[in-house]
C-alpha cells in the first residue's frame, strides 16, 4: 500500500500515521516528494482495506493498493499454475481449462416441460456439448413474467441429465433453495445479478459443487474476482469465471456489451478457467455465433450457448436463442477453428 | 405495444402473427408504411413481455412498448396521487412522501458497539434526525473486510430505538435473516448489490414492514421501478426508493456518480416517495452537504447521511462519514433552505 | 510518480530504471516491499506522461501519480484562490466566480430569425438573465438537421446585443470561423463534442476572449480540466467549465445524467469557475427547473438554461426549452434560494 | 415514426398534431389503444428528425423511429450489397470489404524519426501489412505530451511509402492541415476525438481520398453510422469504420472496452467496411494478439495493430505496441486463422 499525502501535509500528522500504522505489524517508508510525502506500507497488506487507512488522516489524499485486493483468485496464489476445475458427468469426468479442450454448454434460458428439455438435451449432446444447462429457477425483471418452473423443472433437469449423460447446469438464486439446487446440478450458477449476494457466496463456497460465476453487469474486473474470492475463501476451490455481457452506454443493438478481453485479462491475473456466454453477451441469436467463434480463437476454456426447440415459443430469452440446426453449424465451425487452435476435444471425448 | 415488421416482410408472416396476437385476446391494427408494416396491439398489455412477442417471428425488426413496463409503481395506478408512506417510531408516526416535510436518516455505516451507536443516535436525534440507520450486516466486497456484527447489532440497534425514540433503517441481506431484521427495524432496507435479488424483494413485500430500496449500481430507472413492482406485487406497498449513485466511466473523485435527476423523474413516473443518499453517492464526506442541500432543494422526500462519531476509526465506510459537529453544520444549513421550500419539519417534530 | 515492479523483477531491470531516470532529472527512491518494489520519483513530473515512464521496462507493473495531471487549472497553481473570469458586456462588467452572485445564460438553442433572439433577449433579460446564448454554428447529430444559419446569426445575435444590452455566448465548432464568432461573442463557447478537438483548443487559448469550455459526453474530470489546461498554456486565462450531462447506461427519461457532484469535486481541484448547463443535461424542460435549483443550491457560479419563444417551432432541441413564461417562474424561483445562499445579484446590478 | 400521446390525450390535441403532420406530406394514422392513441406517420421520415415532431404538442409521451437515423450508410440503401473501398498504393489497389481478405494496417502511434518510420515500415510490410499507420498530428490528452511532427513527419511518411510501396494512413485533427495530409495519405483518419467533428466530417467528405472513421469514445453505433453519413452525404463513399474501444466503469486493466460484438452488428446495418484496432481498444500489447485473432475470426474486414522498433523508447503509445519480432509472430498466427476462414490474402498480393 501507499499512503500519499496531500500537498503541505503537518509533520505531527505524518509521524502519526507512521505511529498507527507499525502497530498493524506493517513497516512504514518515507518518500520527501517536492510538493507531497509519499509513505510505502512493507509487509502484508492483501487483505487490508484501502478506507480503513484513509480514515487514519483527513491529510491523507489517496491510497494506492500495490498488488492486487484478490489473494487465492491470484495467478500467483498457485505460483503461475492454471487450475483445472473437473467436472464430474455420468459420460465421464469433463476438466475446464487452459490446458484442456473447450467444452461447450448449451440448453435452454429455462425448463419447460419434460419433452423439451430432453429433447434439446439429446439434440445439443449429438452436436457435442458437454453439459445442458437450463433454468429451474429465473431472475427476471419483471414480477408478471415468467419465474421458472422451481424444484419440478430440476426434476426434468435430473431426467435430462440421465437420458443423455450430459452434466447440468443451473442457477441458484436463493440460499433457501441451494440444497435442492446442489442435488440436481454438476456446476451450480450464480447469476450476474446475485454475483455480488455475499450470503449466496459464502454458502455455494461452502459446498461442494463446482460453482459457475457469473460477472455482475457493472461488476470491475476486480469485483468479479472478489466475488470468486468469497466463494475460495470459504473452502470451494472449484470455480468458473463467466463473461455475459457488461452494461454500456448502447443497448440499441446488442442488450449488452460481450467483454471479449476479459479473456487475456483473465489469463494474466487469476489461475481460474473462464467461460463466454454470448447468448446474454449479445442478447440475439444471429450474433452468437460470430462471438463464440471469436471467444474460442481468443482463447476461452468454455462457451456457453443458448439453444431452444422453438425459440419462437420459448417462455424466455427466445430472441437469443440458436435453434438446434443452428447450433449444429454452429458447432461444426466451432470445431474448424478449435481444431486450428487446438484446443478441441476428440470425438471421443464428445461421444463418450 | 407495436410490432416493427422488418422491410419486405412476407405477407403470410404478417398474417401469422396477427392471428397468434388475436388468440391472447389482443387486437391487432395494421399500418402499411412506405417500406415497413407496423402492427399495434390494443389491448392489456402493460404485464406482457416484449420477448415473447420478439420471438413470434425472425421477420419482426422490434417491438416497442407503448406505456411503461411497471403498473402498482407508476402514478397513474393511483390515479396521480402520491403515496406516503407512515412509519410508526417511538418518537410517533413519521410520514415520508411529497406533502410532507423532509425525512432525515443519519447514522454510521455499520453498528460497531454499543457505546457507539447509542451516542451517534443521540447526537444525530438532537440535530433533528428521524431515523437511524446502521448496518449490522454489511454487504463488502471483499470477504476479509468488516461484515457487520449480525445478530448482536441488531439488538444494539433496538437499544439506540429505546434510548433515542428514533426508528431503525437496517439493511437484510439474505431471507434468512429477515424475520430477525424485521423485529427490530422500523424500515427495512434491500441494498444496492440485492436490487434484483427476486428472492429477497418476494419475501420483504410479504411481509408488513416498509421497505428502502436502493437503486442498483447499473439499474436503469426502468429496473429500479420494476424491483419495486415486485414488493408492492407481492402485496406491501410501503415501498421508499433511495438513489445512492450510479456507476459510470469517472469514480477517481467520487465513488460513484449520484444521479439528481431521478428526483424529477421519479415524480413524474411514480407515487412512491423517494429519498437520496448523498454519503454513498459521492463516497466522500467533504461532498455530502453541499449533495444533500442540492437534493433537498429539488424536492426530496428524505435524505440518508452518514455520521460518525470518529471516522478515523470506523470500521467501514469512515472516508463518507461526517462528524457529529459536520453534521449538526448541515442540518442547520438544510434547515434554512428546508423552511425556504416549505419542506422542514417544525421543531416539535423534531423534538417529539 | 510512483513506478510499481511486478514480483520477482530482476535486480538489473530494476537498476536500468533507476539510471533511466536519474536522467531526467529526478531522484529515484527505492522502496524494497515484501513481493514487490516500488520506485518513488522525486523532482518535478506534472507534466510527465505515464506512458512514458511505463515503457521504461516490460518489468513495470503500473505507473501511479502523485498530484494531478494538469497544472495551471489546478487551485494549487493560485494558491488556494478562485480565479473570477469578468466578462465586458454593454450592461457592464459581469463577473463569474465563486465569491459573486450566480450568473444566468439564458436563449435558444439556435439563432432562427430576427424576430425570434430579439424577442428572447428582451424576454430573458426582462427576468433577470446576464447572457444571451444562441448557436449560429450547430453540431447536429443528423447531417440532416438543421445546421444553424451560421455567420448571418452571428449578425442577428449582435443585433440582439445592442437591442438588450446583453453579453453574448455562442459556440464554435471549426477554427476556419473563430474569428468571425470572436467579434461577435462575448464568451466564445466549446461544446461538448469538441472538448478534445485540440486545435480548437489551441486556437481558443491563443486569442482574448473567455472560453466556456463544455465537459464531453465521456469525459473525466481529468479529461475536462485537461482540456481546459490546453486553453490555459496557449495563454488564455479566462475559462469558465460548464457540464452539460454525461453518457450513461440510462437514457432513456433523460437525455444525459447530468452530474451536479462535480460542483464540490471542482471547487476542490481548480480554480476556475463553474457552469452547470441542465437543458441539455436532462434534455427535457419539465426537468430543468429543480436541476438548476439544486446547482444554484450546491454552489454552481453559473446556469445555463435554454429559453425559446415558441419551444414547440424550435428548429432545434425545442423539447428541452422552457417558454418565456416558465423562465421567469424559474427565475422567481431561483431568486429566493439564490437570496437564502446569499449568490443572487442586486436588482442594480440586473437592471445596470 | 410513430408518436405515442400520453394517457387521456384531449382529442382535438390528437386532431391537431394529425394536421400539422399532413401539412409535412406525410400520412397519419391513428389506432386507438386502451389508454393511449397511437398515430403512425406513413411516408418518407428517414430523415426527419424525433425532436421536432416532439415539440408538436407536451401531450405527445414518445416520437419512436421505425427504420433508422442513417440512409446512406445503411445496407438497404445498396439493397443488401455490400461496399468495397479500393485504395491505390504503390504495391497496387487493395480492396476493403465483406469479399475480400482481411487487410492489415501496422505501424507506429505517431512518426518519430525518418530511421524509425522506414525502418518500421519495412518490417511491416516483410511481415504482411498492406498498410502504413503513422501519425503526423497527434491528438493527447495533455498539452505537455508530444503533439507530433506534423508537417515535417508527413515527409517522412511519404519516403516510407516511397521505400516500401505500403499505402499510408495518418490523421488530420484540422480542417486547415486537410489539403496537406491529403497528399501524402492514402486513406484519411478522422480519430475518435473528432467523431462528431463535423466541419471536419463534411470536409473529408468534400475530397476524394478514402477516409478512416474512428468510432468515438462514447459513440452509439448510431452515432457513428450517422457520423459516416455526414461524409457519405458529402459526396465521398469510401469510408471505413473503425472499432477502437469504447469507454466504460472498468478502466483498470484495458485502456478501453474493444467492442467486437461491433462486427456482427455493423454487417446487419450497414455496408460499409469495417477495422478493428485492437492496440487502441486494449491499450497493453500483451492483449493485442488474442484481440486481432477474435476480430478476424468474427469476420472483420480490416486489424489495425501498433508497431514500434523499440516500444520502450515511443514518444507515445509505448505500452499497446508491439516490437516488430511479436508482430512477425502475431501475423504468423493470424495468417492461420485468417487461411481457415478463408480472409486471407495469397502471398502474391502480400508480395505485390
Amino acid at each position: 500500500m501507499i499512503i500519499v499525502m496531500k500537498p503541505d501535509s503537518p509533520e505531527s500528522e505524518i509521524e502519526n500515521i507512521i505511529g498507527e500504522v507499525k502497530q498493524w505489524q506493517l513497516t512504514p517508508e518515507k518518500i520527501q516528494g517536492t510538493t507531497q510525502v509519499v509513505i510505502g506500507l512493507v509487509g502484508d497488506t492483501a487483505t487490508m482495506e484501502i478506507s480503513r487507512i484513509q480514515e487514519l488522516s483527513p491529510w491523507i489524499q489517496e491510497v494506492l493498493r500495490v498488488g492486487k485486493p484478490f489473494k487465492r483468485a491470484s495467478l500467483e496464489f498457485r505460483h503461475g499454475h492454471y487450475s483445472e476445475v473437473v467436472v464430474n458427468t455420468p459420460n465421464g469426468p469433463v476438466p475446464f481449462g487452459k490446458n484442456h479442450p473447450v467444452v461447450v454448454v448449451a440448453g435452454p434460458c429455462s425448463v419447460e416441460n419434460e419433452e423439451m428439455i430432453i429433447e434439446t438435451a439429446k439434440r445439443v449432446k449429438a452436436a457435442g456439448a458437454h453439459f445442458l444447462r437450463g433454468g429451474a429457477y429465473k431472475p427476471r425483471t419483471s414480477p408478471y413474467a415468467f419465474q421458472g418452473h422451481g424444484e419440478s423443472a430440476l426434476e426434468l433437469l435430473a431426467a435430462a441429465r440421465a437420458a443423455t449423460g450430459l452434466g447440468i447446469i443451473t442457477e441458484v438464486m436463493d440460499t433457501a433453495d441451494l440444497e435442492k439446487v446442489a442435488e440436481v446440478a454438476d456446476v451450480i450458477q450464480v447469476g450476474a445479478r446475485n454475483m455480488q449476494n455475499f450470503s449466496l457466496l459464502k454458502k455455494v463456497g461452502a459446498q461442494d459443487k463446482p460453482v459457475l460465476l457469473k460477472r455482475g453487469m457493472a461488476a470491475t474486473i476486480d469485483d468479479w474476482l472478489m466475488a470468486a474470492e468469497y466463494i475460495l475463501a470459504s473452502g470451494n476451490n472449484n470455480v468458473i469465471l463467466c463473461e455475459r455481457g457488461i452494461r454500456t452506454f448502447d443497448q440499441k443493438y446488442t442488450r449488452n456489451t460481450l467483454d471479449l478481453s476479459v479473456i487475456p485479462v483473465l489469463r494474466d491475473l487469476t489461475h481460474l478457467p473462464m467461460m463466454i456466454d454470448a447468448s446474454h453477451g449479445t442478447g440475439k441469436s444471429d450474433y452468437v455465433p460470430s462471438m463464440s467463434i471469436a471467444a474460442l480463437a481468443a482463447g476461452a476454456d468454455s462457451l456457453m450457448i443458448e439453444v431452444h426447440p422453438n425459440p419462437a415459443k420459448a417462455l424466455s430469452d427466445g430472441p437469443q436463442s440458436l435453434t438446434p440446426e443452428k447450433f449444429d453449424r454452429l458447432m461444426q465451425e466451432l470445431s474448424v477453428i478449435g481444431k486450428t487452435v487446438g484446443r478441441w476435444s476428440q470425438p471421443a471425448v464428445a461421444l463418450a
